[in-house]
């Protein structure tokens, strides 16, 4: 059903969107790996229902679970969810999932791209990652749309962009020998060029202090507004993060976007450092080829790890002085949206934040309506 | 998503159509027990692909594989059909499987009925079936459908509607204490009233001899028109087939339909006995629990189990004489539709047939394009 494209997006006419640009809904993954959730993944579980809940105040969300959970997430979803069953190795569907590209007629179509768990047996997270690397097909399939299939390892937590041709990353991630290693700079440009349709690739060295995906830009520095990004930031020199965001905002200084502009750039400081206890490690299962979680361990909190959704932001909180000051700038970027905060530790926990674990689908016309009002 | 409703369809104006109505596409189930399907299920994968090839000649088909079938269907099945992952026990999706009820506005709702494998531990045909009911919830959610959930066991082959409020059935299952031993007749009459809105509901004793569902009638007695039926037939009074067969042409002549019309019966010739070999049966993995596969078992062959897509009609042929009438009684029967024949043996060999693998769901608006199209 879901035909299999060969040309790219960029010769079809299709681009990716902006996060703000309108939704049809947004998918999760469910949680439930216990060698990398602490308690058999039962608070994650929680807090990725919480999250399900609070996206789905400002559009529809689907849940995917495994066969095993799926009656488990059925009961700790609020029945609003849509709940399909889909198997996976883990839960962050910004990078195993699908990346949706639209074109001026409204036509939706999916991008589905390699995934080698950030980083193959070359650093990567666990092994193997074979339900994962299906998962964007699986959605794709299940939407009805078609589908491009690049050779290429990508994780939509690796990239931004501003719908109008300009796209953010790290060289962190992206030239990662891990990732494409027989793929130059200019090569791996050039399929951002041609799957997302943008002009202007703009390069940051890294991503946040300790972040487990090589540096992931959706953790660091994401558009809010075609020509404005937030950053993520700290303003005590002797934190690692100190040299890694004042590098990136001089580079952005810089830049100038696709349409020749120059970046607006808001920061928004960290939570004080956020550690891994004695009691959260003890709860993770230990696997061997599965990353540890060690106490003391210091996680890769940051707010810009939120998700836009139609009519709200979903923004991680950490109980920290700095969640009221990171809220109150989300809300002045977004004057339309309001911002509902989440707990953000227990995913944090596992790897990541709100926005790695969504992956929006953008409104459209689609082939099965298309078909339907025949 | 997809709202769960209280009341019943004969109470919101929803009714189920008849299968000659237009289709949005066909549900199936990938084949994978190998205590059942001979060979670790290999030769029916391949009869079901080619159901599934000959459905998509005439209406889109979603297939639905388990996690470890799912790169295998892919594989076997044509591009054109649309692969979900969908656990289940076997794969019978028009009795595991919601039945689609319409409205007058076009909408669509699922009615998902409690499942227990044909009986229960009460002479069911294998333990568990958890995963086969949850299909209808799934197949249901999917769509993003509203769905009604009556505490009611039935399989969508037991029955059979023209679409203007008459249906068929059988003694032999409905009233069989294995599905609803603490419900009357009455009742039971009654929840087919008020989830299917029909008003007469034709009873017939039995259905196709051995037929280990008991008696479905799919498999015997269908409604081809409004008013018109095809009867399983056999000419042999010395088969035990020709007892049922011609006390359901007696009854069926005395019986009128909702709109008050007698019934025009037409006769389809069974094949000849279809006997399982010894090769067939010790390909079969015995497993206590399931119903034994014996050399020199009946099976319950009929060409009444065909499916009616939008512009083909699917029958199972047994390379018997009589494929050649009972092909030109339903292209008479059918004449906008094409009769496309498919080897039957290898399905029936599990059970059942082309019906009974099937699953219609019928054209209309869905809450997903309303939304769509805000």
């Amino acid at each position: 059903m879901s035909k299999l494209l060969t040309a790219t997006p960029r010769h079809d006419g299709f681009r990716m969107p902006a996060e703000w640009e309108p939704h049809v809904g947004c998918w999760m993954l469910w949680p439930e790996r216990s060698d990398n959730w602490r308690a058999g993944a039962k608070p994650a579980q929680h807090a990725f229902a919480e999250v399900a809940a609070a996206i789905a105040q400002g559009e529809p969300v689907t849940v995917c679970a495994s066969p095993g959970q799926y009656l488990i997430a059925r009961e700790m979803l609020d029945p609003d969810i849509r709940l399909v069953e889909m198997t996976s190795n883990d839960s962050w569907i910004r990078d195993c999932g699908p990346t949706f590209v639209v074109n001026d007629a409204g036509e939706v179509r999916g991008v589905d791209w390699k995934f080698n768990a950030w980083g193959g047996l070359a650093g990567g997270l666990y092994f193997p990652w074979d339900q994962d690397d299906l998962v964007g097909e699986k959605v794709v399939e299940l939407e009805r749309d078609d589908r491009y299939a690049p050779d290429f390892i990508l994780e939509g937590g690796s990239i931004d962009v501003d719908g109008e041709g300009t796209l953010l990353t790290t060289e962190e991630c992206l030239l990662n020998p891990n990732r494409n290693p027989d793929l130059s700079k200019a090569e791996i440009e050039q399929y951002l060029r041609d799957y997302l349709s943008v002009d202007a690739i703009l390069w940051l060295e890294k991503g946040v202090y300790l972040d487990e995906t090589n540096g992931h830009v959706d953790n660091f520095c994401r558009f809010v507004a075609p020509g404005e990004v937030v950053l993520t930031w700290t303003d005590d020199p002797t934190d690692p993060q100190y040299e890694i965001s004042t590098g990136a905002y001089e580079r952005l200084k810089g830049m100038s976007d696709a349409r020749g502009r120059s970046l607006k750039i808001h920061k928004i400081h960290v939570p004080a450092p956020v550690l891994i206890t004695a009691e959260e490690a003890a709860g993770v299962d230990k696997v061997a080829g599965t990353l540890p979680r060690e106490a003391g361990n210091r996680l890769a909190a940051s707010y810009v790890n939120f998700y836009i959704a139609n009519d709200v932001i979903v923004m991680p909180r950490f109980d920290d002085p700095h969640d009221g000051p990171a809220q109150k700038t989300l809300a002045k970027l977004f004057p339309t949206r309001r911002i509902v905060t989440v707990p953000g530790r227990e995913i944090l926990l596992g790897g990541g934040n709100i926005h790695c674990i969504t992956q929006q689908e953008p409104l459209g016309r689609r082939s099965f309506q298309i078909a339907g009002a025949a």
